[in-house]
């Protein structure tokens, strides 16, 4: 059947037709529950049994705050690909799809409501002790398998010609590793920081380290990324991390979805000065949240460098001191992609709610300017990071020379 | 038409239906002058008017030392297509292609058999004066025209999956990145220098150096690669440059291709030892090819800098300093890969006729003892090299130590 955005009592309809789901004579209530920026999302459920499943509906356009441009629906064929890749080696970890139909851009997949977006449950000040573990597990094992060293030379190009992604590596390309650094139309930041953005439009050394990193991010087909693995694109509950959203996914590095990961860490790190008040409080949460990068990097790290050690498939992967050096060079490339999304989400056009929620226009500027001189550093010291901590010693000492400027100011 | 290889009377009649080549009742004659062990190609001729033709018709195996395997008919779409892609950027030096047929993974291309293969015109002791510049500007072109400096994201892109090619690639990891560094049995070499590769096989630095280049070359999408660019692969004339056989090209680091012909410069130096006894030519003549490594780098730097000032897409291709640190990469790359691409041939599978036809064993072995000590230098001195007389410094200062050392043996 041809493209059509379908009504609510049309995505019962389809569904019912679905052979393994319901009974056909089965009573269904539907309710859209998509922001309809760029997909209808249908819940569906029967109440009978208490049986439920998500609808999303690729819609052929994007609305970005207040624009509209058509956008690909083939990135409705990438991301249930994606999530049925991920499905394989995260089972628990990734909702499960049940059908994709490429003609209405439409995948049918399991309900997760249970759970909340990680973001609106850092905002609230909550805590994950699985999170860490869990997210570790996600990047090294959909990392691992789809790269060079754990997928047959064979089964890795033909998963890069499957991903190509051009439109939606587009939008990575301009909005994460262009538009902030210059003074672009799509920038939407907070006038009160004008002058520490706009000396990031003048800061030449930064600018290179950004343009490298994008080149990086253009040309390394490292594995089968997320590529948009922000806390909006996770679903938690105290117990339980689930992984969705992959329509961004493509063949590039590692160390971007890590630091898609630490970035929103960060941000929310830098939005504790404004949702936060309470000092003591805040100091504790930040720390949480410091521990958290920690805990992500170092459960990704061990657990991908324990199925390089048993289950590599690259005949050269044995070569000694050959992990040591690539696990050298990702957490760099970690800090440097984490560093460019902290800046473009406080500099360019999709802001986060981590500090946007912050209602005070001087108080959310002092949390923006954190998020920046954190961000800059990250990319600019890169090259001297070997651990986890490296990372968050940079955060911590860039906040405390902060406060003492505020203090003294 | 179902695949089936074509005899030359068959060649013949299929030529005679595509339009535009030749008239109706022309009289042709037909010559198979390939070596089959790949491929088929006939030479076809008009005797009455001059013009001529090749067809080329893939083979579904590969002959190897007595060895056969199947191998993709693929690989006959690839060849069309970069011979196509590349004759965009640099019509006179590729052959035209005139016709391809899928099914029958057959290409009917511009006849250049007033050429000689560069690697047999060295072995002569040829000069080839326009040599630098052609093939620095067919490098500079086709490989800054297909990577995302050159060519709009959505365009390369569509080319990176145009050229996803697994087999032939495989061939190269295989050959090139690992057995010749492991006791593997596609392995041969000169029983004489059999100490010398038992110590390649334990020196772990080097097998370091080489894991990283072969993992660069299995992730970095930089551009467009010919992938097989040794001076079997190119035809001339004294004046003039023809690159052929692209059927390896894929999307990967562009120092794989310029080192490719770095390293078939430097085999023949090597290889002079046993080709030319008078001492004084001999050194004469390895002047000529140092200096043609330093011209085709200088020359291939020179208009990809240019072509980067004036014809970059990438918008942020100017950023101050972004050029600079990615041509200091391309020449460490280019050593590294010209390394790997010594130390292949010599060990490897695949000899070259440089050294293969140097008669007397004893004066073979030295010859690829140099060889070997070469490549290993350009691998693990690589991240020391900013220019081109760094490459040929270290070839230089290899051979005075070289001569020393059988001086007082």
């Amino acid at each position: 059947m041809a493209y059509r955005a379908l009504t609510e009592q049309e995505a019962v309809e389809y569904v019912k037709e679905l052979p393994g789901l319901f009974e056909k004579g089965a009573t269904l209530t539907s309710h859209e529950i998509g922001d309809g920026n760029l997909n209808l999302v249908f819940h569906i459920k029967e109440e009978a049994t208490g049986k439920s499943v998500i609808v999303k509906q690729a819609l052929p356009y994007a609305r970005v705050v207040g624009e509209s441009w058509p956008l690909t629906l083939d990135r409705a064929r990438i991301e249930s690909e994606a999530l049925r890749t991920q499905y394989k080696f995260v089972p628990d970890l990734v909702p499960q799809v049940y059908h994709f139909d490429q003609e209405l851009a439409l995948t049918v997949m399991e309900d997760l409501s249970d759970h909340i977006l990680m973001r609106k449950g850092l905002i609230e000040g909550n805590r994950y002790p699985y999170f860490a573990k869990q997210i570790g597990r996600f990047l090294a094992h959909t990392l691992f398998f789809t790269s060079d060293l754990g997928a047959h030379p064979y089964e890795k190009k033909a998963l890069v010609k499957t991903f190509v992604n051009p439109e939606l590596c587009k939008i990575t390309e301009d909005l994460v590793f262009t538009d902030p650094y210059e003074n672009a139309s799509t920038n939407n930041f907070n006038p009160l920081i004008k002058k520490e953005v706009e000396e990031i439009w003048k800061n030449k050394p930064l600018k290179l380290e950004i343009a490298k990193l994008k080149l990086d991010f253009l040309t390394r087909a490292e594995a089968l990324l997320h590529g948009d693995l922000h806390t909006g694109s996770i679903f938690v509950t105290e117990q339980s991390t689930k992984v969705i959203d992959p329509e961004f996914a493509y063949y590039g590095p590692i160390g971007f979805d890590i630091g898609a990961v630490v970035a929103n860490l960060i941000l929310n790190y830098a939005g504790q000065h404004g949702l936060q008040s309470d000092r003591g409080k805040r100091e504790e949460y930040r720390e949480y949240l410091l521990t958290t990068v920690e805990d992500v990097w170092n459960e990704f790290v061990s657990q991908f460098v324990q199925l390089w050690h048993k289950q590599a498939k690259e005949r050269s992967a044995h070569v000694e001191g050959l992990w040591q050096s690539y696990v050298n060079r990702l957490i760099q490339d970690t800090a440097g992609f984490a560093g460019c999304k902290i800046l473009r989400r406080v500099i360019g056009l999709a802001g986060v709610a981590d500090l946007n929620s912050i209602q005070d226009d001087q108080t959310r500027a002092e949390a923006e300017r954190l998020a920046l001189r954190i961000g800059q550093e990250l990319i600019l010291k890169r090259s001297s990071i070997e651990e986890s901590t490296d990372i968050t010693d940079i955060v911590r000492n860039v906040t405390t020379r902060f406060d003492q400027e505020a203090a003294t100011a």
